[in-house]
């Protein structure tokens, strides 16, 4: 009787959005909106900003919802404290629908880039359908950083033939993409592209894609790695959050 | 002073294009519908039709190209073939655009999905750039079928904390998804995921994904196996061309 959006909303550009996302969005009664770090610094005021322009009639509530906040990444067991993380959040989902959707109505997530990429929000829901406590969702795809990080630079993601692998800045630092030609890093608050300083690597980096504040940076890592730690660090002061993704190429 | 557009148009559903990609192809005075297997068979059909809707004015050009055809994938050595067919695609490209585009005018290609995932344009354009054969030229994203098929499956394309890997047919068939958990594959004419039989995995699977003839199986690759075959034999038959993907899961 309650049915909720999952919606990519893209990765920051206006321009961005699918019919659909435009079309979900139009017959959304109540938006979810998360607060925590970059949410509420800056994800936030680009979303009121998409529904003023998609739905300038308005007719819609808006709720917030407070994120339990993640155990730090130095817990002894990552993936369990994500695990209970999921739980928590479950529970305030529940809550949440129950008290916010009214029968027949319509609640929406607005999730950065793509719902499938690096975002809980379909695991969770998928989990929760299973055990009934959702009944329907629909899912919406979007253009991920990954994409417009692509589509600026003007460069395919994949080599001839090679497969496409995109990882966390995590994984990089444990050294799992050492061996690999060609990949993409998300979630990287660690700059873990100086691992690479002094090998035959190029890189192409953004931060804060599709935004009007939109950094690029491209070009053999040796050259540009400085310049990339300089204007990252510089922009997490300025904007009090940063996203920022990377493609690197190992150079034959 | 010509200017080239690589515009993705998504996976099939009119709904997955973008405002930028609507305005890009508004914008377009020439078009270049390529001329191959599947792109003749029902993705150019599939280009007129969004044409149709979305410069209902027309004022366009359609020009009609031919793909050189790619070597066999047996042949000796695979790259040494894909390098051959860029630099006759190159050369095709160069004649075309001096042909076709007249001065101060902006021609375009209409890509399936997202130019940055699996499709050579980027690739020969960047080369074309860098040698002066093209002045300027613009990218803009699109939703690829890897992403159309996360979200009809409602599933993430990552496990929690994991990278992605989307790869093809050829390197599963070589054993390269071997050891890994979670990935994507395209490109697949032979049914590589039948490699995996007996192992216990979650496959979800989808074909013309998008499309109005969109299939989606999704299951314990045991019990569907032979459904999928079925299915995509089936398909392949009465369409004369496919287009699928899928994710596969290792269950734990």
């Amino acid at each position: 009787m309650r049915k909720i959006f999952v919606i990519g909303i893209g990765a920051g550009d206006p321009e961005f959005l699918t019919g659909q996302a435009i079309a979900a969005m139009r017959a959304t009664d109540v938006f979810f909106m998360p607060d925590k770090g970059a949410e509420r610094g800056g994800l936030n005021r680009v979303r009121l900003e998409f529904l003023k322009r998609f739905v300038p009639e308005g007719g819609y509530r808006l709720v917030d919802f407070t994120i339990p906040s993640r155990r730090k990444a130095d817990t002894p067991d990552y993936q369990e404290s994500v695990a209970d993380w999921r739980g928590e959040l479950e529970a305030a989902y529940t809550t949440l629908f129950a008290d916010e959707i009214g029968d027949g109505e319509v609640g929406a997530f607005l999730v950065w880039g793509d719902p499938a990429l690096y975002d809980g929000t379909l695991g969770i829901l998928g989990d929760m359908q299973a055990r009934g406590l959702v009944s329907d969702f629909e899912v919406i795809p979007g253009i991920s950083a990954v994409q417009a990080l692509a589509a600026r630079h003007k460069v395919a993601l994949n080599g001839v033939g090679e497969p496409v692998v995109v990882t966390t800045g995590r994984r990089v630092l444990g050294g799992e993409a050492d061996g690999i030609q060609r990949f993409v890093v998300m979630l990287d608050n660690e700059m873990a592209f100086r691992r690479f300083a002094g090998q035959r690597m190029k890189i192409y980096w953004g931060a804060y894609l599709g935004t009007a504040d939109e950094i690029l940076i491209a070009g053999s890592l040796s050259k540009v790695l400085g310049e990339i730690v300089q204007a990252r660090t510089d922009a997490k002061k300025r904007f009090g959050w940063i996203m920022d993704t990377y493609l690197m190429v190992r150079e034959t």
